[in-house]
C-alpha cells in the first residue's frame, strides 16, 4: 500500500506521471521537483549525482515503495552510478525508451535529442549499441527546448527556427526514428514532427516507462488494488508556478502543491 | 588590502566585474558564481534570499571589504531585505542604473526589461518613482534572453524573432530609454539597438556601479594603490563551463576557475 516516488528537476517529470496515472489508476504516487535547483541539463555529473541522491533520500522519507526517475538527465548522468547503492528499486528513462526505439526503426539509424548533460553522458548511445551494435545514431543536444517549453513558446516561427536548427543534422542523417530524451520534449511534439516529417516515429519514453513500473510491481506483489490513487505534489520552490505549467504536462490542474526544503 | 568580493548566480555577473577591473586596476577581486543552482530569475523571493545570503557568507570567508551584487534578480529581489543585515557595505546593481536613465530621458518614458523575479519585485518601479515621480515606467520580464546568450545565440533571425516580440510594448510606448536590468543582456546590445532603434538609449548599469563602488571606498579610505590586482573566481558547478563563457563576458580569458560547494 505504500506509494511509487517520482523526481525530476523540476516539471518535466510530470509527463511520465501522466501515463503512470493511466497505466496504474490504483496507485498513490508522491512527486519531488527540484524547482529551486532547476535546470539539472546544464549542470556537471558529480552536481547532478549529489542532488538525485538528496532527492532520492527525501523520497525515501515517504516512504515510496519505487522511484521512478522521470527526468533524462538524472537518468543518464547519475543512475548507473547510484542505482546500486539503494535498496528500493529505481527505474530511469533511458532503457524503456531505447528498448522502444530500437524496435520502431527500419532503416537503422536513430537520432537522440535532450540536454547538453544527457548527449554528452553518451548513455543513449551505449545502450543502443548494446541492443543493437548495427544502428547508426545521430545526437543533438536541443539546450533551449526546456525554456521555451516552460516559458509556453509551443508553436510559432522563433520556435519553429530552433527546432530546424537543432535538427538538420538528424535530418540529413535520414533517421526514421528519434528519441525524445527530456521530458519536457513531448510538449514540442508538433513542431518537431513538422520539422523532421511524418515519417520520422518520435520515441516518448513515458510510456514505455510506465509499462516497466508496472512490470516491477507484479513480480514484486506491490500493486495496488481497489481504491482510487491519491497523488501527492512536493517541490523544493515556486508552488505556485509549478502548478501553473502541471496542466499542461498532466493534462489535468494539480491543486495542493507543497514547498519543502527536500533533505 | 583586502579584495572586493563579487557574486552572480552565474557568469552574467562578469560584465560587472570587467567594468570594476577598468576602474579600479589595482584591487583584488573574488567573484562567485553560483553554477550550481543557476538560473536565479525564475525562482521565488524566498529562495532568491537564502541563496544570496549562503554566497555573501562565502564572500565574507574571503574577509573581501566590500561586496558587489552583480545580479538584478538578487539586488531587485533579495539585497532590500538582507542589507542591513551586515556590517560589509554591500553595492546593488539598481540604483546605479535607474540614476542614470532617469538623467539620459528627455520624453520621460523608461522601458525596464530583466528576469521574471526582477520585473515582479518592482523594485525599478519604485527607485524610478523616487527619483522622479513625473516618469512613465514600461516594465518587461525576458526569460528566453538568459538562455539565448549562455547558448551563444547572439544574432539571426530567431533571436531577433524573440526580441522583437518581447520589446514590442516598449516600442509601443515609445519609451526613449531602456535599462539593460540583466547582467546578461549587455551581451545583447546589437540585437536590442535593433529592435528599439537607434534613437533609444540603452542602460547598462556596470559603469555606474564601478563608479560607486569607487566612491564608497575613497570615502572609506579603502583603496588599494599600486600593486595591479590580482583576480579569483570560484564557481558551484562547472568550472569549465563558466571558463569558457568567461570571455564573452569579461572580454579576455579566465583561467584558474576554482570549484567550491560555497559556505
Amino acid at each position: 500500500m505504500r506509494p511509487i516516488g517520482v523526481f525530476d528537476s523540476g516539471v518535466g517529470g510530470l509527463t511520465v506521471v501522466k501515463e503512470l496515472v493511466r497505466q496504474l489508476p490504483h496507485e498513490d504516487i508522491v512527486y519531488f521537483g527540484d524547482t529551486a535547483r532547476v535546470p539539472y541539463g546544464i549542470k556537471s555529473k558529480e552536481t547532478v549525482i549529489r542532488f538525485s541522491i538528496e532527492n532520492i533520500l527525501f523520497l525515501l522519507k515517504q516512504e515510496v515503495k519505487l522511484i521512478c526517475v522521470a527526468c533524462n538527465t538524472v537518468s543518464s548522468v547519475a543512475l548507473p552510478m547510484i542505482k546500486n547503492h539503494f535498496k528500493v528499486p529505481i527505474v530511469g528513462v533511458i532503457t524503456p525508451g531505447v528498448r522502444e526505439a530500437v524496435y520502431a526503426t527500419q532503416n537503422k539509424r536513430i537520432g537522440v535529442i535532450g540536454t547538453r548533460g544527457t548527449i554528452r553522458s553518451r548513455t543513449y548511445e551505449f545502450e543502443i549499441k548494446q541492443l543493437d551494435p548495427t544502428v547508426k545514431i545521430i545526437t543533438q543536444a536541443c539546450p533551449l527546448f526546456v525554456p521555451f517549453v516552460e516559458e509556453g513558446w509551443l508553436s510559432g516561427n522563433v520556435v519553429l527556427g530552433v527546432a530546424k536548427t537543432y535538427l538538420k543534422p538528424l535530418k540529413d542523417a535520414h533517421v526514421d526514428t528519434v528519441i525524445l530524451g527530456c521530458t519536457h520534449y513531448p510538449i514540442l511534439r508538433p513542431v518537431i514532427k513538422e520539422v523532421l516529417g511524418k515519417n520520422v516515429t518520435l520515441i516518448d519514453s513515458a510510456k514505455q516507462v510506465a509499462m516497466e513500473v508496472k512490470k516491477i510491481l507484479a513480480t514484486e506483489g506491490l500493486l495496488n488494488k481497489g481504491h482510487r490513487g491519491k497523488h501527492r505534489f512536493y517541490v523544493s520552490d515556486n508552488p505556485e508556478w509549478f502548478s501553473g505549467l502541471a496542466k499542461r504536462f498532466l493534462g489535468e490542474t494539480v491543486r495542493d502543491v507543497r514547498k519543502t526544503n527536500g533533505v
